[in-house]
């Protein structure tokens, strides 16, 4: 295993990465980008074991309900890195299980590269969402064919890649890029049919990075992205080279789409997990503001922390139906039920929006005018703005303060903006869940129900 | 235990029933009313077993959460007499689990009474809801003390009781009242702090029916409720007495509550799961009316129906989580989780409008205006209502229009009316909903995270 | 102008009108139909003026944004039967004003009938809506060619049309059937653009009714469908002949869509202003049922209330504005602003389900419980039942039932049921007008907007 | 008339204000906060009139619905500081309209004061809510008595007032504070019953500047808060002498809730017409970037747009109906209708974080991760980047990041997040307009359209 230390080190790799015009090399020592390299070398030495055959408790493979429900503390724990990496091997591992009929040393090889990263405590982002040009056209018949990723050529010991994979959160931060097709493919497809695995530092790889990372000289009011912010990849793969151990896909237009459906159902896994936690944050931020405000005790600010209280009631309910129904594939890989984990998934997300306007409704405009940690320590207004802030001998004014700059970082700011958008977004957009639920419910069971109430189960052969 | 005929028969004990403005001396021959006494028979003659002493399996109290999920569907095929009959004797069983401080001898007197209801295999309502009067003030302000059901003399044997009940469906077709207090009780509401089992024949009691039961000559077009109405029962104690043994609680205020609470939870268990098991009907309706209308390909049709999916599957999955955490109470009665039950309970009955509006815009105006059966059978439009019914080789005109009477009356006729209120005021109305969730859920844990991510936990004394 | 007693003679006239299954030789005597013909009979007495020459100011045409406003309460007095002849009259003008392409006698005929129309005091309604078949194909390939009306004949003097129009409000108690194509037609559907004006006593035109009247013996607690409904007509054209002064399109594809479109303004117009007019009923019930119950002054309650007036005052903006922004025909017609009519159409419609719930949450179970005007005047339990429905001295316990039970007719019984479809379907279903609001809604002008305010108005050739 | 350098220069007038813990000597010299003087002079260019007695457009007082209708562009145009100084005039005379019976100098005085503001072209922002303490107690039953603004010395020329002002939008760029009561006063309250305007920089204010303002070294990619943008002023005003000229109220607490509640009237006037202006914007971008990433023929994305646009369309209605029903008070100035003002606002607060989740479903996650303008002009990636942000040969990668950069700046980022909370809070919160909605609906017209249709019209003395 790796100690922060060591991470810290393995970013030295000669990458190619990017920020607002500029070549960045040193990752650890950049005003911005360093924060994301400290907060995860953190990570690493929390988990540290010095035995030397340990491997990271963030890398297994649960086989039960049981672990499944047990990883998702510790995930939340670890942190974006650590919860990309144990999403990129439930995806490979699920995708397995479900390619038996392809040829197995594809299987082999994803048993092999799973095993490396165990041994080695790297970290693995998802490459998935292409560049995909018009929406309208299919790979094959864009404009530019490299809108989707491809293979431009074929070698005798690998392949080599041509286009770019968007979104990919903390890209430049891990050591392999997890690459698969981002949809379903057809016949004369086969060459955007390529599944694999790449080093961050391959050559030909370049990474433009966009993070909602606070410029404030000051980040003490950025209580939560002050120091938790996770930059996003724009990945190229400019002509890069693969080496067949690395390749998990190559034409078999049948398999694209497995690995898009393996991580799409563990992505949104870990998105529901993400807004069970959070909910029951922002029921707290709102109930302690509402305290806080002395409104606690109004009609209608109850009734809006108990529409927020059902609403994290039941996303749990379907992140627990989801892990006490899922099943276990050939390999004994536990993977979570698809059907309430859509629905949960898309259920949060869709509800998001309105949650955090009653957060803003109840907390009121300090969110947005609080005075800042500095101004509360200037001689002439430091002890007004406390006065001010105060709102009785219980209520210090910085510690309301402190709740509204919380509120603002998570909700009415740039990490909240990337909120809103990455909630609706992440897993495939509303409208893919909404399609996904709706592939995995049983509507000839609905059907016939409803055949029998009308009297028409018998004959419902018309 | 019972046939249906003995049922038939027990019913003819001197009750006092009236309907629309008539008393009604035999339920069983009425036009109207004597189609509940066949449905509820029938229900009697499908799980009867002539052991000598078998009881049914209606009326066992569960242990586990496999039983609780076994009982469903057993419940929902039994009907709605069974169905009130279980909820009656697990509201005693979670209520005597809640009072082993108060008077043993009332604990004593529920298992007498429940063991007896085995034996006898009678039918038991509920009968909670006070007439209430001015809601703005408690039962002793009122005008009339008699606006909630209080005991009026207390005398060496038993007490007698004067108020009404209201909303208690299928009273007159049971045996049995448990009347108990509609809410909390405090110091000086003693007399209000009554709850009682009164048979359905005792003196002074009198009922006011009202039913959406279809008037219609032919009932055919009513595949729902042409059969299956149930009456709901304004019940009036006009100085009934109760004898001791029957009396489980008198006038200790502080345990009023509970039988209100174990009721509720087990009216929104029952609510939940009926809400669970038609919203997959609905869905099933919904597609087979676009399949027969030739609209299923179409993308708006197509997003109602993810729609109405995704909200069959949330609510099955906080029946899910509501059951798998179930607890078990000091005698070894099961009862399903607070939390989850409430919180699906309101998700189910806030958004039902909504899906029937779906259902409603996907189905189209024949819902109202389809030919009845009587006019399939004209001579001189028979023919032509199936002609222009048709859509198409394989969708016979009759299965469409029946399609289309099963939707109107399930949603959209007096049925439909009365299911629109009954789903928002079963169990305590919205309101209530959202109280007991938010009094369930652990809003000091959902604090102490929103501390946490603000950086404030360890001060968090302010 | 006709008497009420004239109209009701006028509908002796031979018409084929059938009900459940049998042919009604008298209409006016008919126990459920008969109510209706008594309902339209009293309006037409109602505006009777015995000048010779008078016409009905039901059947103006306005010319002005005053002259639209005045007619609202006109209408909402005068009853459905007027409302749709208005309705009709109103389509024929705004339809010829975007017709002046074609052929000019179509547009002297419709004048013509126009006059003919107010000379007579007739009644006219719309039938637009086909049997469609299959959705999914055009008129051309359906299996039965007759799904949508179509002219299988065309003879010296006239055509012979054959098909069937569904959902035709009172077509049975009016006297011409206003046909027209249901959507735009096409190259190769010549037959089935078709507009014509045929007599509800036409040779071959049989019509099957339809009817949400209550069968109850005792209709006092059916206070609004007691007295007010209106059967809805499946008219079946069985090869009828048209003559040529009555056809108003026969064959030019290219206007087929003219005659929906205007009829689906002025229908969106008409349901609009009964929305805003019943907006403020469900609030005034919801205000007074809350006083009733001793609720008004409960914060949720008032919430729910203030929910309802918001509801009530945006739709009647919409229709405020649709009346002021109106527009001026060729002719002088005037007629309603498409945009601001579709919107608040929409809106009103896809809020009502909701806005009922909170009328339900408000009321409460007694909704549905309450006993009937019977039951109170019985000497064993009328007392009683007054008794328990009054909430204190100053609310009488037979007013309060009587809110009750308008509740439940307009809400939860089968007129209730009926609203809740013909809600969503009148005017073409909630996706109709959607498409409707965006075809008319400035696209341009907001991509402007947005290019203005992104810096890109400049180059926005891309 | 004030050219724009003069504005300049007026700032320079001894004010204390500060910025995340320092006084600010230099409003236009300071790197973020000099933006905003840059952009209100910049305004004031716009409108100059050399001629001697000219007075800005921008402070007239409108007296009918087309004067109204003609500020709204144009106060958009003229950008905050503009936009809040015609409120602040429009609140006094209408305030004065409805204080007709107080002492007569106030009105005087408030009249002296515009007609100042006019000649010396000022600006003046309005000081409305205060810090409030604990929100569940009066002003006089603080802690701190201070946390209403109140007069704690009354002078032989004047008054001197303590207390804060929070949220004040641009309060150090303007040159009056217009300081009003937050909310109606009682008896015993008469020291916070004060209405005063006060100099920006009149001994004893100090204000602490809170910003969205984006701090990145290049803002190109900030198209409208990188030259926008208008800070919110935390005031107090430790022991301010204000002369009695400049006092509107003193001690009249049947007069506090005036101001407030015509303050509340314009304030909400704006913000429905930002709403309305910014809807259209919304569905531009919606439309612009569904065309740029080749969706727009999709049909839930159509179904996305087409809601956005009934939006717009519904609170444009809103408008339309507050100005074309407005009243005219006693001295000649038009004010909107409450009934649509209030309803429309709250409409468009209510909804708008809805309408943003269908942007950001229909834009995709390049509005997180496009590239910056930067990246764009690197060596080694910036071709790249436009070759992959591009989406077709008619759509250029720069275009479309520009695109996304606006949706990102608009709605996902600092601005965005103030825009969140701003929406929800301005004109006093979601309950607020929900109570003045109610105080001006006819409730009792809707009550007696209720009991007409209940057939209780006659009877209604209940």
């Amino acid at each position: 295993m790796l100690t922060g230390d060591q991470y810290k080190d393995s970013l030295q790799d000669g990458r190619q990465t990017f920020f607002e015009g500029e070549k960045i090399d040193d990752l650890a020592g950049h005003p911005l980008l360093g924060q994301t390299v400290a907060t995860t070398a953190a990570g690493y030495d929390r988990f540290y074991d010095p035995a030397p055959d340990a491997t990271s408790p963030l890398m297994t493979v649960p086989s039960s309900a049981d672990d499944l429900r047990e990883m998702i503390p510790l995930l939340h724990e670890a942190g974006m890195m650590a919860h990309v990496t144990y999403t990129s091997i439930q995806t490979l591992k699920t995708a397995a299980g479900r390619m038996n009929d392809v040829k197995p040393d594809y299987i082999e090889r994803m048993d092999a590269f799973i095993a490396e990263a165990q041994v080695n405590d790297v970290r693995i982002t998802q490459c998935i969402t292409d560049a995909k040009g018009d929406r309208s056209l299919p790979p094959a018949k864009q404009d530019d064919l490299d809108s989707y990723v491809r293979v431009v050529d074929r070698q005798r010991d690998g392949v080599v890649i041509r286009g770019a994979k968007l979104h990919i959160t903390g890209a430049s931060f891990g050591h392999e890029l997890l690459t698969i097709p981002t949809k379903a493919m057809k016949a004369g497809e086969e060459d955007w049919s390529i599944g694999c695995a790449v080093p961050v530092n391959a050559e030909g790889v370049r990474i433009i990075n966009t993070t909602y990372a606070p410029r404030h000289a000051d980040t003490r009011s950025f209580p939560v992205s002050g120091t938790h912010h996770y930059p996003e990849g724009f990945v190229i793969f400019d002509d890069v080279f693969v080496p067949h151990e690395r390749v998990f896909l190559d034409g078999e237009t049948a398999f694209a789409a497995v690995f898009a459906h393996s991580l799409g159902l563990w992505e949104r896994l870990g998105g529901l997990s993400a807004f069970v936690e959070e909910a029951d944050q922002l029921v707290g931020l709102a109930q302690l503001v509402a305290e806080a405000n002395g409104t606690a005790g109004i009609a209608h600010v109850k009734e809006k922390i108990s529409e927020m209280i059902i609403h994290a009631t039941l996303i749990r309910a379907t992140l627990e139906a989801a892990i006490e129904n899922c099943s276990v594939g050939p390999e004994g890989a536990a993977f979570p039920n698809e059907l309430f984990t859509n629905a949960g998934k898309f259920h949060a997300a869709a509800n998001y929006n309105h949650i955090v306007r009653h957060l803003h409704d109840i907390a009121g405009g300090a969110v947005l005018t609080t005075p800042s940690p500095a101004d509360f320590e200037n001689e002439q207004v430091g002890e007004l703005a406390r006065k001010y802030m105060s709102t009785g001998p219980d209520i210090d004014g910085e510690y309301r303060a402190r709740l509204m700059h919380t509120i603002r970082d998570l909700t009415a700011d740039s990490y909240g903006g990337w909120k809103f958008v990455t909630n609706i977004q992440a897993g495939g957009g509303l409208y893919a869940q909404r399609i996904v639920t709706r592939r995995h419910y049983d509507l000839d069971a609905a059907k016939l129900k409803a055949l029998q109430i009308a009297g028409l189960a018998e004959n419902d052969d018309h």
